[in-house]
């Protein structure tokens, strides 16, 4: 088991493929895309039901680092979240890989 | 960075308006609400597959909220959770906000 | 509330059944599924989206054990996940139990 750090950030779903390829330039080599149905923040109450689009629905991208890689990585996943509507937490995890997805 | 606490319900889907009104009133001003797609409890087996509707459908409610308002916020939270199915879990998390969702 | 740990499981669709058949062996008596959209890793980006069928899609099997548990529990858990594609991560968790689901 291997001591981790597991960064999740909550962003608008236009936004999820500028993180995805700053992710892959940070060469964070594995994340997952949870979807999520709704929510309310400092912009109000939002539902993913009555949407017309992926426009202003949410996703919630997973990642797992090394704990001396934490702070090269959130700074620039920072950097963008803060532009667009999200919120980053991050928390402890073990981990154990199978087939190292 | 912030030390925080994050508490996820998981809690039968007809009831998540009560919980999200009951999370204004306390002054809770942010929640994230993830889909659950099936699951095993002390009610049997479930699946969203074949359900007729959202009843008997699960969903999973995420708030964060700081350390000293902990027990505030948990104890009307899980009177309204014991009255239905479901459970509650609290872990801690670093919290990172942009725009503050 | 009890200290707990939570095992969260990010496994082929296909073999979700063969884990929740392995979870019942081991007296795991609750958990929880969550969709996944996508995601990356060893084998390359994926989506949700376009895939014909559940095949090659991810779901998320969360369970919450006891720490005297967790042995017993996470080497049977990692030796089916280890033949597909997987990820395994342990968290600390407190738990409130409303009706135990």
């Amino acid at each position: 088991m291997h001591s981790k750090k597991r960064i999740e950030i909550l962003l608008e779903a236009p936004a999820q493929k500028r993180l995805t390829d700053l992710l892959d330039r940070l060469d964070v080599t594995g994340y997952t895309v949870l979807p999520v149905i709704g929510g309310r923040g400092h912009h109000g109450v939002w539902s993913r039901d009555g949407l017309p689009s992926a426009a202003g629905a949410m996703v919630s991208v997973a990642i797992i680092v090394a704990e001396e890689k934490l702070d090269q990585v959130l700074e620039p996943v920072f950097e963008l979240v803060r532009r667009h509507i999200g919120i980053v937490t991050i928390s402890d995890v073990a981990v154990i890989r199978g087939d190292r997805f």
